[in-house]
């Protein structure tokens, strides 16, 4: 009974680590999209999006299964709902991947993006994927210390989002409202990415710990 | 054990129906201080908010126990699993109207929306104050219908926030680039606070039917 419930909850940790994988590479074709306004690739994401919220379902049915069969109790039974969240801000996590390449197909030819914000978007990108990247890796190696540098890297995102806000605020910004909207609701999807790339591992350091560092939606204080 | 399984099922019902009545009020009070520039308003909502997550934790220990416990299989199992999502989008609702809040703390004493968008807002705050209000309705009486009907109020929110994008890309648009960002920002946190109600009515439709209508994340497509 143990082994097999260590089985399967082996299994869904895998899920997990694969549907971070999928959203990681999902926003590095966004942010491509989105940068080097390019169609293909948007739509690549767009039409990707269906196989993420096919394994976040698939990973939840099988947690369910689960816990009608195994029945868990304490720790385990709170390892395997914490699988369930996790699950859940991965597949908002490809959403907001989404949400970034239907903005780059929105405006296509036209790039969405002035010469001045590129380098933030560009950076903001390289930190989504790689916050995805390690979250699967905290959740593969159970690595307490690799999530709370996690946190770390988020702060570096939220300083990046609140720095393009005073770019496109200022004065000399010559690019208009409209430019000005989809930047902000841009920034915003790679802020909240990054929020919940932070709380996919937070969840995982709960369960090798037992603990819940800090609070698992924070970060999102605009 | 089936007795006690379904007393604390109605209590924890109980518990997500108050929920919904707090994250009203919330919402209710935050565009009160947002259209009024009202900071002592503005201030109770954001202090206000440290109820509302201590609810949505107290609702998932329950929940949590109550599996630890019962260990309820099938339907019943399903059924606690809603609660805990439910608790959670209703924790997100408190945090959106407290970026509400905090976004009318910010500009006090100037006011955050100019003439032509106050409308928008007062509409869009008192369908997400309905939504809340009507979902309370759902989980209180288990109304398939009327939570049905909450879709339909959520598209009227969604037709709003469209519209309130023409408005600020209008050329006619005369208040700049700030002002124009910070409504992006709040139009998007009161589409999503509608996006929430409506799944937490439709996990309680799950928990009634067995089924889920549609997907419970849909809605946000901008």
């Amino acid at each position: 009974m143990r082994e097999a419930y260590h089985d399967q909850l082996g299994e869904l940790a895998d899920q997990l680590a694969s549907m971070c994988a999928m959203v990681g590479d999902a926003m590095e074709q966004a942010t491509k999209a989105l940068l080097d306004a390019d169609l293909a690739v948007a739509e690549r994401v767009i039409s990707g999006d269906a196989k993420i919220d096919d394994a976040r379902a698939k990973c939840e049915e099988d947690a369910y299964s689960l816990l009608a069969l195994q029945a868990p109790v304490a720790t385990d039974l709170r390892t395997v709902l914490s699988v369930i969240h996790a699950a859940e801000s991965l597949e908002r996590m490809g959403d907001l991947a989404l949400h970034v390449a239907k903005a780059a197909r929105r405006r296509h030819p036209a790039a969405v993006l002035p010469e001045e914000v590129r380098g933030y978007f560009s950076e903001m990108g390289r930190i989504a994927v790689d916050l995805a990247r390690k979250a699967q890796e905290v959740i593969r190696t159970q690595d307490v210390e690799l999530a709370r540098r996690l946190d770390d890297e988020d702060d570096a995102m939220d300083d990046l989002h609140r720095h393009l806000f005073s770019v496109i605020m200022d004065k000399e910004w010559t690019h208009g409202v409209p430019s000005a909207v989809d930047i902000t609701l841009l920034g915003r999807f790679y802020e909240r990415f990054g929020d919940h790339a932070v709380s996919v591992a937070k969840r995982t350091v709960f369960v090798v710990t037992g603990r819940m560092p800090g609070y698992a939606s924070g970060g999102d204080d605009l």
